[in-house]
């Protein structure tokens, strides 16, 4: 699956730390194998590729610098993904001969949800019923299964209200509102050197989004800064919050991932991969300011369709030379890493049934990352594909070279890039094993970093702190770290002994950081010592860490806390170099590419992807490739057709027992040239009169480059129609409830 | 370890296929992680990287193509695997002041022994005694342990001539003679089409051997045509065979593979990577023609010093766009299969005892693949070493293009070679995953398909039979077929697993020759089931298959059996588009350059490698790299220091103990200019005087673009001097006997 995003941070991102497997990772707040679940492992593939992180996840607010961007020369039909106040109506009335008017757009904006969960979704109910995909609830229905109760086997349908259960750490935002604060971050930023830029924009941006939610409930608002245009542009995002989403509908497996990793990304598909949430508050369902009515009527190939949601992250405006580092650097490493933790967790669940199931998130995020990464390398290294971003950036730089007074505004960006790469290339390794990436897909790893850090860093006055440990954010990540919810020590294990094995393996077993990291005994000595030691896996013994401050931290004796300790000064130092030398620096070069592209091709621009709200209009229709086309729909009878008995093609049973009664003909699946990404995954497919027609959840192979550039001729999206979702609620799950909400105009 | 080869079809190559994990396999012969170990997979480094295979073995003899060729324009000081009767006299006379005459020659080329498990060897005492590395017998060692006597961990030592074990499968040749039979080869091939030249080659050359070996004992002498300088020179080589090589003396793990996969490719180094054989035969030890005499007087830094061994397979003479190809396409797809079945072994090696000892085999070999392979793809990724081979090409074809009369002879095979690539590309997956590469690390899918196609092909008259089934090689296969080795159910499924399903992932789910393979259950399920299921681990099953014939494999039961009789006739299809498609016209345009190359540079040129004997000179001697020397030798002092106790840092416990009897100045291990490359471990380091005085184990890291260019500023071998393993030999293993022996001149 392409469109899921991952939990993502919506408190502000220093909660949120890179880890091995390229999840933003949380400390707390979902269930173990979750940090490695399938939406947080689709942002990995959208890391930018030059990854001027700060050790946050950096791909928005404080630290998003390299993969915001502009649209290179002009957008082309049907690309781009539009933020609501800067919507092309006069394009897309050009290319779709229909355009949503001011009101179409306010009403699908307050529709629009985003979930914590890395996803997208929208209000379908007058009672706060949700629409989002099966993969984006799959953690919460493992968080809420145990080895004797597999709802992922099962599914999950509650029968009334008071059955719907509560998804733990996930929440659901609405935007209300946008405001222009560029002028006050540039202003603080006026006169700082590149190597303080960092620094300097975050403490501006921590400032502004804790003035702006003064005086609101922070249980129910939020306020982000959001650098857009590479920051040719800030904007202050405010939310109103629902923290109590709760489970109404999710089908088995077999039906929501029917095909497995085989199909995903691909096309024709037969995936139900659609699932209800519900929004609660003050113990009542959420009576939304509006909704998405729901229509059962198919787009016929051609028609208009939209797509509001929230694009996790896209890198199309990495300068040829940031694009090679990736190809030649960036993506094989971390591809090679994920391919051993891909076999490591294969092996591992090849052993049981509950080795199976506990590593069923793990391995649902593994496989689509590794999936989606290798279609940015297979993008990256074909030569043609190559050859338009460098035919891009020549017209460029020639147009800038054309205008002298631009030339000696902006000086040599280019340059000054490709040298800082050669700083990101020697420090690559370093900065992604002791501190991007430390820790790999170990929950407990990371609750114990962002516990000592967090009491280092109370410690001293704000604006000394590293980036991300604002007092918001840090009351935010308290809430998160005492969520309770399971750990698998053995995935636990897994993820230490490949982080501290590469670790040794690219730094070297004499690099004196990698000799504290392994303390004398061998890597795999280590971790199952760390995995099976450490306590953090109980909420109070986290409780008092935290409530004892530095000084409990100090104090500690749990062997995961002392392992931080002993090793946190390397990994601060590296991020701190990275800051300085990588990120301050990418950040001062790209803000002056972002001037020249505004200055030559004005302003019709859409920017790169920030997890933040957009909308891609499009058309359903299927596509051709190798002589073959490819029709733009699939329907019901076409998945009994297709299954074969045998995983991942195997029919849920519910769906075999339910075959007579359902309407082969059903449209299933539908394709449309909607521009999406990772973090699109649950949001509404939208026809012209405003009403959901379907739930995106995924793209085909040709959009794996979509990172990188959009190529309308086979770039699709992929989403599960309402027809379908309607026919399954009704004769395969017998939620005629649900229905009928569904129905109610 | 860079330099061990792999258990190499020392018989006719037809008896060995490819494997998924780049492995060159035997159906029998060496026990079952022996075809995951070491050597082998040292070997998959080598494989031509536009692998025109024929589901064979193709680095040398009949299929041999593509890494067979000429030096660049004319080759660099100390650069070059010479063959010994085209040594460069004047050339290494004015390099080193000093070059080896005709008597010296003779005497280093019978004392050279080459192992059939992929090593280089040589004769050191008057009664057969055999110098190699620890890791060439490694896999020996584990064939003669089991889970109650760990012979690895213990380390192997033969008090008496009755105490010697005989390591199944393996035997060692001696040169005896070459004959150059190019006229006769070039005749059979003239006016073939290139569709069926690799048919009317395999043919002529396995004609060519027979009559060669006719009335020679074949317990005692073998023949094989070697095809040389891409096809620009077929040659006859005659060699006196041992079949009982019995292991002497072997250490233990961990002072044979002190450093583990880290140190692995690095200097310095602190390794006792030596093991004795001797050859037996006719129940007493070997007499050889004649011997190495054994000097611990260690080469000073700038002395000459030779290496005579068996390079297994460089592909220096690839054209760009085959190195370009290498570079996106092979290395790429099998580095990543490579790291999921490296993360497989590695979590199933941490589940206990047991595993971690029957999998360490298949570990070493996987290890030192990767990082080989790994070294690879950063040579070719890297700018300036692309650029260097670029040039080069310019510069011929340049040459060429100079030269009408030439340029009209020869057309343009580069274009071919382009034209080709499409279809190699097109036809690349199915290939590795349908034939050169199925069933991975499983040893008896490999032993199945190998009955099955003996079966079916001695149906056939000879010019009828595919590639590699004459009569003789059929002959050899069956030897090896029934030779009992243990076999491990947990790395057979793994193996299984792995293959089925990265062939469903490459070559999708609805390809039918994938459907056919899982025969509609879970990859998982298909492996469990083959690997639980098969009796082919059972000497006598094999027996009564190979007995039977056609009608025996047909009416078989054991469902492996079955399973290649469901599978093969897809298999075979690709097999001989791909020999038709790719392998003809790839060696026809190969052997275009190869004209033209001897043409515009004469001939004071080296063959590529091909795992026969070749003799390279240069001088012990360190080298600089960003700005740091690296000393040419270390200490046995140096081991102690280095020692951390923490695996695989981990003191031998045998060494600890010897410690105050050892003198820590001993030169332990020693680098040197040496042109090598995977097939050379074990082979004799050699003063001017002829003695030996260490025996080659691995190269440096910056010897891993060898494959395709040597760079002598910095690429260097890595051995382990004769005084080291004298010294350890007195004071560690009490092994006093064999000192003395070696002693004896």
């Amino acid at each position: 699956m392409v469109v899921g995003a991952g939990p993502l941070p919506l408190s502000p991102p220093a909660h949120w730390t890179l880890r091995q497997d390229g999840a933003c990772f949380a400390p707390r707040g979902r269930r173990a194998p979750a940090f490695a679940g399938i939406t947080k492992e689709m942002f990995a593939m959208k890391m930018p590729s030059d990854a001027p992180t700060t050790g946050q996840c950096a791909w928005f607010g404080l630290a998003a610098v390299a993969m915001i961007g502009l649209a290179p020369l002009s957008a082309k039909a049907e690309e781009g993904m539009w933020t609501f106040e800067n919507f092309p109506t006069a394009r897309a009335q050009a290319d779709l001969g229909w355009a949503p008017d001011a009101g179409w757009l306010q009403r699908v904006q307050s529709s629009a949800v985003r979930l914590s969960s890395g996803c997208s979704a929208s209000f379908v109910s007058g009672s706060g019923l949700v629409l989002t995909n099966w993969h984006c609830v799959s953690d919460c229905v493992a968080s809420l299964s145990s080895a004797r109760n597999d709802l992922a086997a099962k599914g999950f349908l509650a029968r009334t209200l008071a059955e719907e259960k509560t998804c733990p750490g996930v929440s659901g935002d609405v935007l209300l509102s946008t405001a222009d604060v560029t002028a006050r971050v540039n202003a603080a930023l006026d006169g700082v050197s590149p190597a303080e830029r960092a620094t300097a924009r975050a403490n501006v941006i921590s400032a502004i989004e804790e003035e702006a939610c003064t005086g609101k409930d922070n249980q129910k608002y939020r306020c982000d800064v959001v650098s857009l245009y590479r920051g040719g542009r800030y904007s202050l995002y405010t939310y109103r919050t629902y923290k109590d989403m709760r489970l109404s509908f999710a089908p088995e497996t077999a039906a929501g991932f029917f095909g497995g990793d085989p199909d995903n990304f691909n096309f024709p598909r037969f995936a139900l991969d659609a699932a209800f949430l519900r929004a609660w508050e003050d113990g009542r369902p959420v009576t939304p300011v509006t909704h998405l009515p729901w229509s059962t009527t198919v787009p016929a190939q051609g028609d208009p369709v939209l797509v509001a949601g929230n694009p996790g992250s896209t890198q199309r405006l990495l300068t040829v030379r940031q694009l090679a580092f990736t190809r030649d650097w960036l993506l094989p490493t971390r591809q090679l890493v994920r391919s051993e933790l891909r076999g490591m967790i294969a092996q591992y669940r090849s052993l049981g049934r509950e080795q199976r199931r506990s590593g069923e998130a793990a391995s649902f995020g593994i496989e689509n990352s590794w999936k989606a990464q290798n279609g940015q390398m297979r993008a990256l290294m074909d030569p043609e594909f190559f050859a338009i971003k460098q035919r891009e950036e020549a017209d460029l730089r020639a147009r800038v070279a054309a205008d002298p007074e631009l030339a000696a505004e902006i000086g040599d960006p280019w340059a000054d890039i490709e040298a800082i790469l050669v700083r990101q290339q020697a420090l690559f390794y370093r900065h992604d094993f002791l501190e991007a990436r430390a820790g790999s897909i170990s929950e407990l790893y990371g609750v114990a970093r962002q516990i000592v850090r967090m009491a280092a860093e109370a410690e001293k006055p704000a604006a000394q702190r590293i980036p991300g440990y604002s007092d918001t954010a840090m009351r935010s990540a308290r809430t998160r770290l005492l969520e309770v919810t399971p750990v698998y020590r053995d995935l636990e294990r897994i993820g230490l002994t490949l982080w501290l094995t590469k670790a040794q393996e690219y730094l070297g077993a004499d690099d004196p950081a990698v000799r504290t990291l392994l303390g004398n005994v061998s890597a795999v000595e280590q971790a199952t010592r760390l995995a099976t030691g450490t306590r953090l896996n109980e909420a109070r013994v986290r409780r008092a860490l935290l409530d004892g401050g530095q000084a409990a931290v100090l104090a500690s004796t749990d062997p995961m806390i002392r392992f931080v300790l002993a090793n946190d000064a390397a990994a601060r130092e590296i991020a701190a170099q990275w800051r300085r030398e990588v990120v301050g620096p990418t950040d001062a070069a790209a803000q002056k590419i972002a001037t020249a592209r505004f200055r030559v091709y004005g302003d019709a621009l859409y920017p790169d992807a920030t997890f933040t709200l957009r909308l891609s209009y499009g058309r359903a229709m299927g596509w051709s490739a190798q002589g073959q086309d490819v029709p733009y729909v699939t329907t019901i009878g076409g998945l009994f057709q297709r299954a074969t008995g045998a995983y991942p093609f195997n029919l849920a049973p519910s769906w075999a027992s339910a075959r007579g009664r359902l309407d082969p003909v059903t449209p299933f699946n539908i394709v449309s040239t909607n521009d999406i990404i990772g973090g699109n995954s649950g949001s509404p497919l939208i026809n012209r009169n405003g009403e959901v027609v379907g739930a995106v959840f995924d793209g085909n192979i040709h959009s794996l480059g979509g990172d990188f550039a959009y190529d309308g001729r086979t770039n699709r999206s992929v989403s599960v129609t309402t027809a379908a979702i309607t026919e399954a609620l009704r004769h395969v799950y017998g939620a005629d409830h649900l229905v009928t909400e569904l129905a109610a105009r």
